[in-house]
């Protein structure tokens, strides 16, 4: 006999722009301000009956997800991508009484303004924004927000050496190599921050941004592990309000070219830039006092 | 003050094609067999020194790690992924001291041989198997085995209504629409069953492959939730080793295209397939009997 | 002073899916027919005035140019894509006047019946089929069909060596390595054979990419210039009314993975499938007597 | 019978990081510059012998060629990528003496500096810088530089009307829209000043980019099309060693999304970015006094 074990549904990548007009930029100028957003959401509770039967009584369905994703981006105008999914998911789970538990995660794309006009921009590029709230009706409301696709380059300052040889060891050990990683960082929120709901989304995610660049480029690396812990350290120790950073860190290796049949020496100059295989890097960084990861991640 | 939490570290995307050659294909031809895989693997362990201080004597290097991949694809010959993720994983947790868990997941890509030739192959591309092993010092191993990117459509037998309308809905009811989606499976073995380790991998690929797209097409679907039931039961009942299978099912949406405006019926014969927003179905199917997952998921 | 020059605008990627119901399949069974593709058009005339002032008094909507592939799907019915393509273009350019000329492609993905259900499908995945007709109100019609993305390998029967050795060479010759590549073919239809329009398009890609298979197959390669001469000529000699064959077809390298620091051998069997870099190799083959390609390519 | 028609071949993707060390940066700060680029070379000339025989005699292998693209970004060190492509591309046809032409791509992946840190950098990320050299020993050399990937938009200040109605015409004209691109521009340098050989590509890149995003800006538009042309003609009015320009702009369309069902008004704020299909504008801008294009675009 078989069971139904946990479970989520939902409406993925609704991609949502929104426009505010006639905002006042400084200076007496006045334009337009965009933000670019791909929202996902995803429900669970009392659902069970459409699994087993096709009885979808308790099946909001996923349409209307997405409408309530251009409503509430309606409603709540030019708001930080945290607030929209929070209101979101506490509407999904407050409304629908077989609904117990929300899911809203939101990836948020950069535009730059072009020059000072006031309607037109290109897109920034430099890295995705995200954030992802779960709202359960019994566990409360969690906050993970982040960045992914920000890449990074140290042209030196990274050793690798002091491992171990094994039968299947051939790395030469290196005290001087290129250091280069594609970023995506995650930081939980303390449960109490989120529930006194008074947390400036957008100054902590450029405080955590600028840190973490400020890290990679500061931090004098024997390992890419090594770099990863100060990345995490810095933004927990910047932002009293976040207790954990989650970072997965792909090692884009660079390798130096082997010059020497052509009669070249390659002083650290030329490199090649290999695709796979790539080490990865995951780790965690808690702060000492950080409370219950409870559904945050899941 | 911080702390060092969960992390792991290891090569990703080692991209080995194995060839067993001259090998008996029947009827007396000898030929060729193909193995074409991406191996990712990752440690975990005592190896905090290496995020705190840049200490990598515990930190067996990414690159042993392809190295290994390599020599054991030698030394197993043409073995099923999840017995090459298993024996890696074996290797390393008790190769090396520090390691106390060893994650390896593989990919495996078809191959179909054109016409009776021994040496010549195409890329099948109909779906890619996957299996992940976890090897844990204390707790044992686990093997989750599956696929993704089977695509499957049924162009009827599919409705979906009675669900709730709220004041965001206005998806209207249909009694016949086209059903589709890209499977993403997996399943669970049974401890007992990895410990006894006498498992037939490919017959069991197989077996799950065939029961996936047996009940996909032969499911009256009220919602895909239910179609996504069917599936993970019959893999269960089919095969007794396996206790556990999780779905991913993104309903890959074919909307019918409104044709009245050009003075033309449409009875549900041109559609448009959308890309993005997708319903996304995820759900868990257990065994009654099934054991704790552990690990197995991490 | 600067002025306009050549020109086109259309709608790309019309994401179209046809199911024709209720068809004989033999032996009695009645089911359904899938066709799935994906419809880019472009025109060109007397546009100019859109780019120069923004009139676009002569522009047929790209909006319009979907809608068309829409009820063209359905008023055509099952056909192959090559007449899809072929009608849309004529149309385009026989009802908008200052329309001089039209450009429609197809892609088409393959579906298999999931075994002799009559409603139920999954994807192929070998390979995507592909065709472009030019109608020209002066130049007449071009019709270039082919296929992409098949992915073939041979095992052995492949060297390649006496290669020019500069300052800059350092590869060793060999006699025995793998070939694999990624094949994109089209071949061009003679005009005579466009104008008598009774062309079996779906037997000839069936006999096509069957030549493509077996000549890939069968041949000893001294190197992938040679294999994609063969296959184009085999191609042209095997379906007379098709007079050119241009091919595509990247150097998917697999190099054996050094073994010797383990103390193993590599008798050929264990590879390492590189990303980038590749070879790339592009021709062209030709009947003798192939007329001009006039705007066939464009 | 057949023959062989027009071929080339060549290494695609050669992905080759220079860093300059040791630079004066202004200020007095010393740091390392870095150039990131994927370089793709193809040759052509008196090869027919390994399409028709396999006979290796004259073909430079696509690995030599790799090697060189390795050697040159040593010797040459930090120049603009229309030099190092001109180098290499003059190299091959002037050392190999079967080889009658070559064509050197390039494209450049931006990377900023971390704050004033000298060996600190995060991938920039709005566009793509591209060059493409044909050096033919008989019709002498092309350049055509530009960039692909700049996404831009306007809030307001485009409107689409007037377009002519058919049957199959629905759309409705709209007075205010959004209006979203992205750019992939190519433009060719006159040939006399590419023979004179003083250009300052560095500058003229800057310039292009500029006058395209200004231009994109700053025109209210009736149509792509008349942006397009805009853009390719401040271009080329800007920099007079340009004298063709080629655009390519995908129609990246953002409709606006129905609230009324929700009782709310949508006064342009809220928009639904869709994927496919999309609207395709491709256009040629010319100088009055533009030469013949010759092999550039091949």
């Amino acid at each position: 006999m078989v069971q139904l074990g946990p479970n989520r549904y939902g409406k993925a990548e609704v991609r949502v722009v929104h426009v505010a007009r006639g905002v006042a930029l400084g200076g007496g100028a006045v334009g337009d301000l965009v933000t670019d957003r791909n929202v996902s959401s995803s429900l669970s509770g009392d659902v069970a009956g459409c699994y087993l039967t096709g009885d979808n009584a308790n099946v909001l369905a996923t349409d209307t997800q997405k409408n309530t994703v251009y409503a509430f981006s309606k409603k709540l105008g030019h708001v930080e991508p945290e607030r929209l999914a929070r209101e979101l998911a506490a509407h999904f789970v407050g409304t629908q009484a077989p609904i117990t538990r929300a899911r809203v995660s939101v990836e948020q794309y950069g535009w730059t303004r072009i020059e000072d006009r006031p309607n037109s921009f290109h897109r920034t590029g430099d890295c995705v924004r995200t954030t992802t709230v779960i709202h359960d009706e019994t566990q409360g409301v969690s906050v993970v927000s982040g960045l992914r696709d920000l890449v990074v380059l140290n042209t030196t300052n990274s050793e690798f050496h002091g491992f171990p040889r094994d039968e299947f060891t051939t790395l030469a050990e290196t005290t001087d190599r290129m250091l280069a990683t594609s970023v995506e960082a995650s930081w939980r929120y303390r449960a109490e921050a989120v529930q006194a709901d008074d947390i400036d989304w957008a100054d902590d995610f450029a405080q955590a941004k600028a840190a973490l660049l400020a890290t990679f480029a500061g931090t004098y690396s024997y390992s890419l592990q090594q770099t990863l812990f100060a990345i995490g350290s810095l933004i927990i120790e910047s932002i009293p309000d976040i207790c954990e950073v989650r970072l997965s860190m792909p090692n884009r290796h660079h390798f130096l070219v082997d010059l020497d049949p052509f009669g070249l020496a390659n002083d650290n100059e030329v490199y090649y830039a290999a695709d796979r295989p790539y080490g990865l890097i995951e780790g965690t960084v808690l702060a000492d006092d950080a409370g219950p990861e409870g559904l945050a991640w899941t």
